[in-house]
């Protein structure tokens, strides 16, 4: 069976999680303590990150980023990165800009610094990166209103990687609470969208111990 | 005429440069003054990153990973990338190794708070990440000679953007003296052969006004 190894919060492995069950790819689920540097973990990602893929093959893929990549390119039904060289660009353009910028602003800032940090045991958030990533959350929200009020989806005509990324990211800050959906109508209509899909059911239903999600988390009509 | 926006001593903006000489594409170089917010570059570019590609239609690829992702698809003549799905896999993986890991724990670290902090005027390097940037060095350069030692090139048989990625960053770091190359003679044999292919020129030429090289920056034969 392939076997994803993963954090539940993890955007990353949220992402990669919604493509395999868009691609109708059956997978199991493993929590990967990354703080215990598990020597068999570290020899097939020395990076000793999740997400990471071993296909039944015995084939080990890490980075959320190869992984979607390796996904698209080994199981192209389903094609979630687009046709067109210009479509491609700007799904991939999304997708460095959820994974990169609104990580950086955004996800690291709450979710890094209220639940990675503790479960590393690295000690208590940090209140500056706190403020820094409330500060940031409504900006972004307002662009990806802005994107799903112009497209039909985040990068265009068609569902694309894009919308998962960044579905993926803002599911892990509402997890957590940390998305008021009332600053931007828009976002809050096309995330409505992505939750009803059945690749989203398993994220919805994920309950990690010790947070509890608010009652709008699992919510189709939030 | 295709135009790079770049930073010279970026090692994302040189990693892009080198797969376009590469591939024999011709472009033009502009500097891109990034703390300038200069409108007509945010229009194509939001995130306000280099290195930006613009095609002769007018097409703007931002984001180093999504320019190199598109010039194998749209140049498919000297691929880089390789063959096989497990080919791809690892030099992806190492990729993101360089871009991720090594980015965060070496290039951001010294020529991040030496350069790009005093270009963006955002004051002087903080102590505590130069001292990580120097403790962190020395593991990855014996890990780039492991690579070297057992593999023709970085990722395997065939030379590709793994070993363009992993030069891009070593580039950045020799320019202001940060590379001590005899604590990894493996590494400094591959960055040898690296470093004497002709679309390495134009890097080992780039100089940046108030910052000298160290003398064995150009030299083929360090």
């Amino acid at each position: 069976m392939r076997i994803l190894h993963h954090l539940p919060l993890s955007p990353f492995s949220r992402k990669v999680r919604l493509v395999l069950s868009e691609k109708r790819l059956p997978f199991e689920l493993r929590t990967e303590k990354l703080s215990e540097r598990r020597p068999e973990y570290l020899a097939l990602n020395p990076a000793n990150t999740v997400p990471m893929l071993v296909e039944e093959s015995g084939l080990a893929i890490p980075d959320s980023g190869v992984i979607c990549e390796y996904l698209e390119e080994a199981y192209p039904d389903t094609p979630l990165l687009g046709r067109t060289l210009g479509e491609r660009v700007e799904i991939r353009r999304l997708v460095a800009w959820f994974d990169g910028k609104f990580n950086l602003e955004v996800t690291r800032n709450l979710v890094g610094e209220k639940i990675t940090k503790r479960m590393v045991g690295r000690g208590n958030p940090d209140a500056g990166a706190l403020r820094a990533g409330y500060a940031n959350v409504s900006g972004h929200l307002d662009y990806i209103g802005w994107l799903a009020e112009n497209r039909k989806w985040l990068a265009g005509a068609n569902l694309s990687l894009a919308d998962f990324a960044a579905a993926a990211h803002l599911s892990s800050l509402d997890y957590i609470g940390d998305i008021d959906w009332s600053l931007s109508p828009p976002t809050r209509d096309w995330y409505a969208r992505m939750k009803s899909r059945p690749s989203f059911r398993s994220i919805l239903n994920d309950r990690i111990t010790g947070i509890v999600p608010p009652p709008h988390y699992a919510d189709l009509d939030f």
